[in-house]
Order: C-alpha cells, then structure tokens, then sequence
C-alpha cells in the first residue's frame, strides 16, 4: 500500500503552474488514446504525437483523450498548448498527492480524485491518481499507469448505447467516475468479506495471528477510508459548483453517485465497528482463557500446600515427635489429607471458581 | 443477516439503465397486485400480465401496483413501457443493493429503503429493498419477496378509511413509509427488550456466553442502525425535495414519519451505550473474580510458605542440630509456626487483601 | 425505570388519527380541571363532562383545560368534538410513546415532551408523557397522571401575578414547559449530587459496589440524556416554528427555556464525564491493589524458594553427605541462608518491587 | 470548586419576574461603585444608595455602575427602578446558576457569564458570575463578591487611554469581556503548566499518586471546559445578534475575543488529549512493571522447582534407594542440578523472558 | 517544543493597542529586507530604518517588506507610523501567542497563522508566529525569526516568473501561505514515514521503548494537529472575507491552499489512527507474551506439585509406613510420578494450554 503522504523539502515554494512530476514513473512511455464520437459517428486511435488531435477537436463531436503515464513533461506541455490550457492547470493534474478535489478554471474544470483497483492476483490494492479536464466538447482523463479500467465505458460507446452516445462530456464524466467509484465498492465489498469471514475463526479459533490479520484489516480500511471521505466531500461539491460544462441533465446521474459514494462510505465506518468489535472478541476470549488457567494453578496449588506442609512436619528430625511412634500415624495422616483436599474442592465449587 | 455490502466485479462499468436483477430470486413467480380506488369506488384483482393494468390507468383514481419479486427482467421491461418510464428507473428498482434514496426524475419519483420484518418463529430479522415509484395518479412498489407487511393498509382501503380513500398517491405513499418505519421500531423494540433482559442476568450470572450475546446484540444492532440512518436522511430529504408528487397537505404525516424514524435512530442509539456499558460490567466482574482468586493464592500460599521452610529446616539430616534433641523442640516449633500464621492474617487484614 | 422504547406488532399499520391510548392506564377516572382567566377576572372549576365547558369557551380570556388520564377515548373524541380539533391531533395525544415534537395543525398546535419527576422517597424518577394543545384562546394539557406539578402556575395565575395573568396562552405554555426543564434541572441535579458524594467514597474505599452504583447512575443518565435532548430540539424548534399561536412578547421567554434546557444538557454531559473518570480511577485503584499484592506473593516466594531448596538439600539421605558430618553446618546454613534472604531484599528494593 | 449544577425543588415554577437571590453570599454588604467618564472629563465615586447615581445619568457621557454582591434585593429593585428596567432583567442578574447567556431586552441587553480568577495563595480557582446589563449610555456589571478584576480597566479609564475615553458602553462591554477571556486563558495556561510537568515526573517516577493528580487534572479541566464553551457560543452570539447597543466600530474587538476564546477552548481540548495520552503512559508503565514482576516470578520458581524435587526424592525414606550408597551421588546430584539449572536460564534466553 | 498556551497575570487587562513584545527575543537585531517589483522593474534592499521604505512606497507597485524579529518596539511604532496602520494591527503583530487569524480593518487585512519548520540536524519541529498586513500595494511580512523560508518567493520575484510578477499582494500572500502550508505538509510528512516506520519494528521487537515512541509521535501530532487545524479555518475564511485587498483573480490559489491543508489535516488525523492502532497491537502483543509466561509458569508448577508432594509423604519419619521397607517402592514411586507428569501434559494438550 502506497505511503499517504508524501512531501518532499525540494517542493516547497515551487510556482502553482512549475510543470513538475513528482510520483513515479510507472510506465515506460506516455501513452496517447483517443476517442471521438456523437449520436451517429465514432472514430477511435492511438496517437502518436499531440499534435495529431487537430484533426479531432474543433468538430461539434465529443473527444475523449485518455493519457497514460505523466513523466513526460514534454507531452504534457504540448497539450496544455494545444488544448490552450493554463499551465496552472495541467501542473495540478502532476501533483499526483493531491487531495481529491474539483477547480473551476476559466475555460476548462479540473476533477482529480484516487482511483483504487484490486489486484487479483496478489489481493493487493493499487492506487492511482486519475485527473479529468473537462470542456465544452473535449474531455482529457490522465492516469499514472496504462490501465483498462474504463474498457467498459469505450465498449458501451462502441456498441452505440444510446445515453452515452448522446451525453456531452459531462455525462461521459459521469460515466469515468461511476467506475471509479463501483471499483471502490468492490474494494470495499472484498475486503468486507475477508472481514466477515474473519468473524467465523474468531470464536473456533481465537490464535495470535487474528490480532494482526483485524489490524492488518483495519490500516486497509483506514487507508481506503481516507481515500473515499475526500472523494466524496469532491463529488458533492461537483453539483453544487454550478460548472459552465456539467449541464442540468446529468444531475440525477450524479445524484445517483453521490448515492453510491455514500453507500461505499457508509460501509467503511460499518466494517470499522466490525473490526472493533472483533478485537473486542480477541480480547475476551484471551483474557477468559488466562482467567482459566490462573484459576486451575491456584486451584491446583492451594490443595497440595497444605497437604506438603503435612508431610513436611513429619519429615523433621526432632527426637521427641509423639505422634511418629504412634502405628496408625501413617494412615491418619492420609485420611487427614484427603479430608483436607475434599474440604477445598468443595469450598472452591462454592466460591464457583471451576 | 445479509451481507452489509455486495459488489462484484462484472458490475463495475454497466450502463446505468440497463435492467440487470443482481439480488438473489426470492420468489418463484412475479406476483401483481392491484388496488384501485377514490373516495368511493374500490377494486381490487391480482394481475396475470403487466398490459392488464391499462383497464385500470388514466381514470381519475388512484391506482397502487404492487410488484412482489423483480428476477423477471421482461416483466420489468413492460412496466416501463405500460408507465413511459426511463429505463434508468427501473435500472435503479433492480439495483436492490443501493443505499435508501429518493431521486426525482422527469415524470415521477422513486424512493428507495430496506424494509426490516421480524420473523417471529427463529427469531431473525429479514431485510428487503422496497421501492415506490410515484406519478400523480400510480404508485407502484415493488418487494424482492411476497409479504403481507402492506395488508393494514389495504385493509384501511377497503374499510373505506376517510384519510387513505380521500389521499392521493402521496398518503399512499406515506401510508407505506409509516409501516416501514413503524417496523424499524418494533425490531429495535424487540432487540430493546432482550438488551435490557441481559442486563438482568449479566449481574447474576456472568458466564462466558454473555460475551457472545452482548456482541451478537451489538452486531445486530450495528446492522440496525446502518439501515435506519441513510433511511432517516432519506425520509428527511422527501420534505425538503419539493417534488411535484408530494403535496403539501401530507406535510403534517411526513413530519410525523420524520419524528419516528428520529426516534428508531435515538432506540438504536441508546441501546448501543447500554450494550457497551454490559461489557463494561462484564469486565468487570470477571476481572474482579481474577483478583479474588488470586488474594487468594496469594495469602494461602503466603503462609504456607515460611512454614514448610521451617519444617524443611528440621528436616535435614546435620548431625549437630542443638534444637532437635530438646525435648519440647518439637512443640515449640508448632507454636511458632502458629504464631507466624496468626501474624500473617493480621497483616493481611490490616493491609485489607480478604 | 420505564423501558426507552415500546412497540407492539399490533400498532403497525394502523391509520394515524386512530384514537387508541397505548400507554398503561394510570389513574381510575379522567379528571378535567379547568381555570379561565384575564388580567381581572378568574374562574376555576373542575368539570364533570367535557361539554361543561361551552360555558368558558368562545370569550376573550384565557382557557386552560388540564385532563389527567388519557385512557377514555370517549372523553378524548369529545374535547376533539368541542375544540373542532382534528382526530389526528388526538391520536398523537394518545401516543404517549413518540419522540418531543412541535407539530403545526391548521387550527391548532400540538406541543409534546416526557415530563420527569422525582420521587422523593424511593429516589425513583417517574417518567410521562405531556402533550399541550395551543390555539389563539384556548390550551389544553395532558397528562397521563394526576398530578400536581404545574401546581405553582394555577397559584401564580390565583395570586393574580400581573405577567400571566396579561398574557395569552404562549405565555402559559411557556410557564408549562418552564416547570417541566427545571424538573430536567433538578432531577439531573439531585444525580449530580449523588454521583459527586460517589467521587470521594470512591479513593477512600473502593469495594465492588461502586462499580454498579457508577453503572446504575450511568444507565440513568444515559436515560436521562435521551429524555432531555429531543426535548431540546423541540423547544429550540418552538421558535423557529413561525407560529401563529405563538406571538413576539413570548421570545424573551422562550429564549431563556432555550439557554436552561441546554444548561440540562450540558450538565448531563459533564456528569457522564465524571462517570467515565469515576470507572477509570476504579479500575486504576483496583489494578494498582493487584499489583500490589502480586508484588508482595513474589517478594516473598523469591525470598523462600531458595532456602527451602537448601534445606532440602541437606534433608537427602545421601550416606556421603561431607557437611553434615561437619559441627558447624547447621549454623554456617543459617549463616547462609540470612545472607541470601537480605541479598534478595536488597535485589528487590533496588527494583523498586516494595 | 462549586458543585455544576444546583437546583433546588423550591425554584421549580417561579414567576420568571421573581428577584430571589439563589446563591450564597459571599459579601457583607453590598457596594456600588460608580464611574462616569466621556474623553475630557472623568468622576468616580462610591455610591451609599442607588439615587445617589441620578447624579450621573442623563449625561451625556458613559456610566459604568459596578455592583458587587447580589444578595440585597432591595437595593436590586431600586436599581431596576431607577434604571427602568424590566424586572424580568433583574431576575436573570440574581440567577448565577443559570448557563452564559445574551438575552436582548427591549431597552437593554442582557450578558451573563462564569468569571474565574485564580487563588494564587491556594491554588484554587474561583468561579463568580458576573452579569452585564447595558444600555445606550450607561453599563451596569454585577458581581457576587468584591473584586479587584476590572481594576486594569479603571486604570485604563483614568489614565485617559484614548480608546476607552473614546468608547461607548460597547467599548467598555468588551473591556470587560476581555479581562474574562484573558483570566480563562490565565486560569488553563497555569493548569497546562502542572500538567506539562507532570508528563516528566511521569516517566520517572510513576508512583499511584500520579493517577490521582491526572484525575484531579482531568476533572478541574472537565469543569473549566464546560465554563469556556458555553461562553464561546455566548461570545459568538453577541456579534451575530444585531443588537441596538453595540456599534459596527468595536466588530474588529469582538472578533479578538471570538478569537481568543477559541484559543481558550482549543488550549483545554488539547491538554485534554495530553491527560488521556498520560493516563495511557502510566497504565503501560505500571503493567509493563507488572510483566517484569511475573516475568521474575516465573523464571525463578521454575528453576528452583525441579531442584527441589530432586532434593525431595532423595529425602525419602526408603530402605532400598540404590543412589543413596553410592559414595559421589551427592556431588553428582549437584551436577545434575547445576545442568538443568543453566538449561532452563538457556531456554528462558531464548524466549527473550529476561 | 513550545509550550501550547502561555499567559502571564500582568497581561490581564490590557489595552488592546498596547505594544508589548510577549515571546522570547530570538534575534538581535530586527532586520528589514524589501523587494519592490512590478511585471518590469525590481528592486530588492535590506533597509537601516523604516523610514527609508518611503523611496519605495506610494510606487505604482507591490512593495514587499520582511520584519524579522519582533522586540523592538519602537521599530514596530514607526511601521505603524510610515504605514498609517492601527496601533490596533500592529498589537496583534506582537502577540505571538494569539490563535491564528485573519482580520480585517479600515485600511488593511491583517492575517496570522504558525509557521513550522523541521530542524533537519535534530529532528525537532521549530513553531515561529507569521503574521501579513496586506494593503492595496504594500504587505508587510513579520517573522519572530530570521528564516529563509521565504527564500524560494524571493527567487522567483528574481526570476521573472510571470505569473508572481503580474500578481498583486493577494497573489503574493498566496505564495507566502502556499509555502506555510507546503511546510506543514512537508512536517507531518516526515513524522509520517517516522511513523510507518515503526509499525514494521514494532511487530518484531515490541520493547518497552516502542511505548515512549509511540507517545512521543503521538504528542507531537497533537501538537501538529491544534497547529493546522485553525490554520485550515483561518485560510478557509480568507475566501470567504470578502476582503478589499484579496481579488477574485486568486480565487483559484486559495481553493488550492485550502485543498492543501485539509489534505494536511486529513494525514494528521490518518497517522493519528495509525498510532492508536499501534498502540493496541503492542498491547496486544504484550499481553500476548505474559499470557505465555503464565502459562508454562502454570504447566510447569502443576505437573511437579503432586511429585514433590509424593517424595514428601515418603521423607516422613513416622515408624510405620508399609511402603517404605517393600524393596521396588522406590522404583514404583518414579513409574507413578511419570506417570502422573504425562497425564498431566496430556491433560494440559487437551486444553490448549501449550
């Protein structure tokens, strides 16, 4: 799991618009697709440089560029020019370890929010940094890393689904972000199995690594948690912004992802009390199998003190010890003590301590 | 208990209006039901196909479909053609794992809650999404399962109840609500009740299975509450919506509906300090039962102790011990170790350990 | 105490202006009082129907009925009869078990909130419902008992005190509700004293008992908690409402009931931390006495277990023992022995163990 | 310190009119003092009746009346008499119980608040209220005992400062606040002081009185905080509440005190956080000693126990134990000892148990 | 670190335009360095008096004047005087103590917050009081310190970087804030990575240091955290001013700021949780351990009980025991107490003791 914070000292003071990338380079060369479609036509390629979306843009048609990797500083320059963006803006979209957030710019917005996905393989959950600038008719998605996250939505523009095909760039943003947050679901739905399967073992089996398997859940859970909270405090505020390109009709989708955003939210802190719970069970169950253990010592021990005392006196060397020359000695003192060892186990069944 | 949260991988990315039930099929067949009726006409018949219902629609009456099951994706399909619904509605009825919400569309709106049943035989709390949609003139819900939890208020229409005859779809609509709601209290009642019941037991005998119920209870009530919350924000936001539906003679019944699910929320609320407060005495107590047992241990062995020394001391085989040839040795050695016993429970007892 | 929340199965369902009373009958017959006032003339009585009072209606002075005893639907559909009210009213009346609320009707509004009081001699507080119906002339009081806690107004209004005998009905409810907080006030503050007498008892000795006097007064407050913030939303709502009951003169009033009943609940607050501090020194003095006295089992088993060992050493019946042959063997061991006894003294206080 | 809450039942239902002094009297008499100042002229006087001030009012200048002691209603009444006030004004002044409160009067305003000073002697914080009521010309301060708080603004006044001279009674209002906010801050900067030098102590020395004095801590700042917030809101309100006599011009003043009582409030939260944070260091301190204590326990018994018991074997009596005769068995016995004993201090080694 | 609240008895009632220096003097002399620029000219000196800032002033250009060091009053009243401020401003200036803020007045904005920096060498955090007075042309920065952390700014003023060129004092506020917050951020960045780093140790070597860790992170993120947090409502109340000297053409930049420090709020309050769950796991693991400890404590004790106890009964000395003179007792005895020993490990398997 990547680190939550990272600042570096050389950053500070840096110009807001000082193109500089400062994540990782997670892949080898900046990768360039595009889309472009309306309710009839569809074109879709890789470009090789920027500047071939010319032959794209200015048509009444909504064009997707969708960026993977950022460390090219040269290709991102290009397109603030071709796009005539401010420098101020694609500098954003390269920090990286910003906080979820959407700005208002004057010809363009810029939406920046974690994308999580889950690794099959390793069950591992990656994070990545997704930004979407949005104008009247172009849309431009950057990610940190070649990814088919969005392979649906291209299919359902392939296949010619009407509400996609006819939704501006706002609905098609509406579309990336609706995976976005699905992905966090189903993040959020694994790991809430695991947590749920984890309550079973918890009671037949209440062993050491429990404890680090619930907090091992738990710092996921923390982490995801402060990866959704800000993502949704950014898709409440995208309704409210009053956005010149996010127009009346896609409200109800929105809506419906603050809905969601809020379902995924609302199952973290859910799962959260599990966890709590859980390590209350832990500790319990510990603490009472302990309390088992003390009681059965003292039991144990509390017969035999008294019964080795016994046997002790009569062990000592003294010349005049009356009751050593007596016959039955031996034998009363094994009645005394198995009267004496009775006595305590009914005195320890009253007091109920086994 | 069902699973809190569910989201699997191939619905990330789907369209969001195509028509996919992702619930489990509770029921064999879809059921259709309907009830027509003003302040003095009544009918009432089950449907075999969703076209019957044309008999019934665009008279001046209000006209309540009743939907149980929603596996059947073509019957679906037809209510919406039937209704001239957005597909993205019906999308939204079969979407049962989505969190309560109430969205406005073009021609009608939906709301959507869990609806909470007691089974009275096992003892177990089922949970079902119910949706209402709602035009002037039809309200249509749809359950996942057959239920007879709206019979009171068809009962209410067929005895010609004043209010629920002279209403319109909106104190239908709040009829409905009210008995969700009105459900929400009775379990958090009945879970009310076996909370307060333990706390009785859990003084007089706190044995280890009163772990397990405390959080069995908090775990059902954690559950609980994650439901009765977002349904109060929702039922809180109908008010607010100033949708075209909901009219403002029916205000008086939505503040009421608001104050109830306020109060199931404050129930939820309460008996979640009470559990934690149990676990408290729980811990109480055992930890005070740990401390008995080990005082205990602690004074038996104590005095034990500096006995079985002396004897021990007796017990060795020097040849030049003056003590064990004196004549009272033996005698003396009792009377000390008497007297050592007696000093050792006065000092206990001053220093309070029994 | 009574039980936070009831519900039965049988309530689902059921029309809101049904007339049924719930809650348990508490007084044999209902009893209807009634005082008509302005600022010079003043008439009391008790009534013996509810159609007496025609005779006090309709005039321009004050009219306050105050019926104890809710059970009689018949007398409760007659005042509905007499004061043209809505059954709806009357049926929130009967419903003793809902959250406070402030509810507007067309010709009227209903004020209802838990009224405490303490019995002074079982210490009990007894908890019931009151509900006020407000319009231009004419208020009513419920009460589920015969009481005689709004007695100091009726004297007030007797003594002919100038500020409620000028003002209208808000004034009196206000003088109503006054009564009710500071019974909040004094039954939260006869708790305060107890809980801060509990304080010093608890570091001069704390047995078992404390623990379950801090758990009943913590259930208490917790109850207490639950009665008085509703309360507090619904006063704070009184006048934001805009009623038409309730004029501008009144503010001040309802202003200061505002600033008291928070001053009920913050003090609930205070008190809860101080129950929080109490366990945590509880459980501090109980731990720190266990530590002591398995510091003091150590000390001394450490101190024995190697004398006894030596002891036995030389209780062997080995015939080549070489010391025991040896005069002074026996001293030389005692020797021995005291040295090892204060090395181990001097071993623990360098530990700090005693 | 004074208990938080005190209510008598006899308070319950007074007219709010009523001027009865519910405190203690902390004052023989009570004394007026009088400054009247504008920014050329100053007189100060003490006052022996309330008329005597009639001197001064209807000037064109600033009054300030300073009234400590509250117990004398008469001279409460005649001040209401002489000022015009309403005697609902009055009744608020004499009840010290109730919580910070601005409370606008039609000719007047109303600010109670808790004032603490500190006892430097014995270290003891006093809590006094203090109320003022103000009008267009004229600021009249009640105080419970004689103090010297306000001397520094006195001395403000005298020395002809300019802003003060220059003020109005909002001036002066805020003056006065001021020197409240500043001795909340004094009185929790000195508690913050012990507290920050307890942490050292606690690493040190953690003895059982330091769980007592974070206690005392605790809940001398529990009380401080439930004196500070309701102030703040108290503060806040003022400057929202629109009033007639407190000018746009002293705004940037007010928004110092909203300022620095906030900081006031921020400084308890903190060191709030500080005190639990000790707590938990002194629980892992005396636990972890605890684990130190057993830990010794252990090792030692668990060496010393097999040696005994050989010891014991050799005790016994038998007629033929074959080891017995055998001339090295008692060296070889030592041997044998000496082995386990450096095994068992190996395996203890190994499970890292010292 | 510093202290959190510091407040002497003398500055109880002050006149708040007094100019009184309350912190340390960390500096000998104050030092004045300016920097006046507009897009074309530069020009940058450190000033001997204040009075020399007048060739620079009333300059169709953003004047930018640094104060290190806050001492030296008579320096501060002549600022006040060439700038025609409020002595008011100037008094806020000097109270280093007071919470951040942001205040507007007549003729200029006043704006104070923290300003942390990391001493690399020591690792610890130095906490320095900045505060801005913004006018239409001139700002005014006043550091207690003389510190190069506004080094960065100056450079790119040198630079020619276009956009700091163009901008007014607002944008220039913007990058000294900017620069506050990146160092906030960078702080809690590198007690972040501190933080996570400890988690890995503390799993493999829970030592008792790990506690004093853990609490000392702790503390100093709850320094950190009453640092940023009014810090972040300072800067979001900034945008909400509505202030004369703040244009809409940085609306931008601060929507930024406020992004940074929430996200710097929101990883104070992540690493929090992390500690807290630290914390847990190493009691845990600790109790883990002593649970381990009693345990074979436990095995071991009982097993050899009954053995040394059997050895005792047949050291007695009485003068008939049968079992003594039969020639294979002794060998029997051992074949009994092996036996015994396994029984008991069994028994002990069966309870999962070991």
């Amino acid at each position: 799991m990547a680190r939550f914070l990272k600042k570096s000292k050389q950053e500070i003071g840096r110009s807001p618009d000082e193109l500089i990338f400062k994540g990782d380079q997670k892949i080898d060369q900046v990768q360039l697709r595009i889309i472009d479609f309306d309710s009839t036509n569809l074109s879709e390629d890789a470009l090789k440089t920027v500047s071939d979306i010319v032959a794209f843009q200015h048509k009444n048609t909504v064009t997707w560029l969708n960026v993977d990797g950022l460390h090219n500083t040269a290709v991102m320059l290009e397109i603030t020019k071709v796009f005539d963006l401010d420098t101020l803006v694609m500098a954003e979209v390269l920090n990286t370890d910003a906080r979820p957030r959407m700005i208002e710019y004057d010809n363009c917005d810029l939406i920046t929010l974690k994308m999580l996905s889950l690794d099959e393989a390793t069950g591992k959950t990656h994070v990545e940094n997704l930004s979407i600038i949005l104008t009247e008719n172009v849309l431009i998605s950057f990610q940190e890393n070649r990814g088919d996250v969005f392979e649906p939505v291209r299919e359902r523009i392939r296949k010619q689904k009407k509400r996609i095909r006819n939704g501006g760039t706002d609905y098609l943003t509406f579309a990336l972000l609706d995976i976005v947050v699905d992905n966090y679901l189903y993040v959020i739905s694994v790991l809430g199995e695991k947590i749920e399967t984890l309550e079973e073992n918890l009671l037949l089996n209440p062993s050491e690594k429990v404890i680090y398997q619930i907090n091992d859940y738990k710092r996921e859970l923390n982490f995801l948690r402060k990866i959704v909270k800000p993502a949704k405090e950014m898709i409440f505020s995208i309704t409210k912004a009053d956005s010149d390109f996010i127009t009346e009709s896609t409200d109800v989708h929105f809506k419906e992802l603050q809905d969601n955003i809020s379902h995924a939210n609302d199952a973290a802190d859910y799962y959260r009390e599990i966890l709590s719970d859980q390590l209350n069970i832990y500790h319990t169950t510990i603490s009472s199998k302990l309390n088992d253990i003390i009681k059965f010592l003292t039991v144990f021990s509390v017969i035999f003190i008294p019964l080795t005392f016994i046997a002790g006196i009569y062990g000592t060397n003294f010349e005049y010890v009356p009751e050593l020359s007596f016959k039955y000695s031996y034998f009363i003192m094994w009645i005394v003590m198995i009267i004496i060892a009775i006595g305590m186990l009914l005195f320890f069944k009253r007091k109920k301590w086994f």
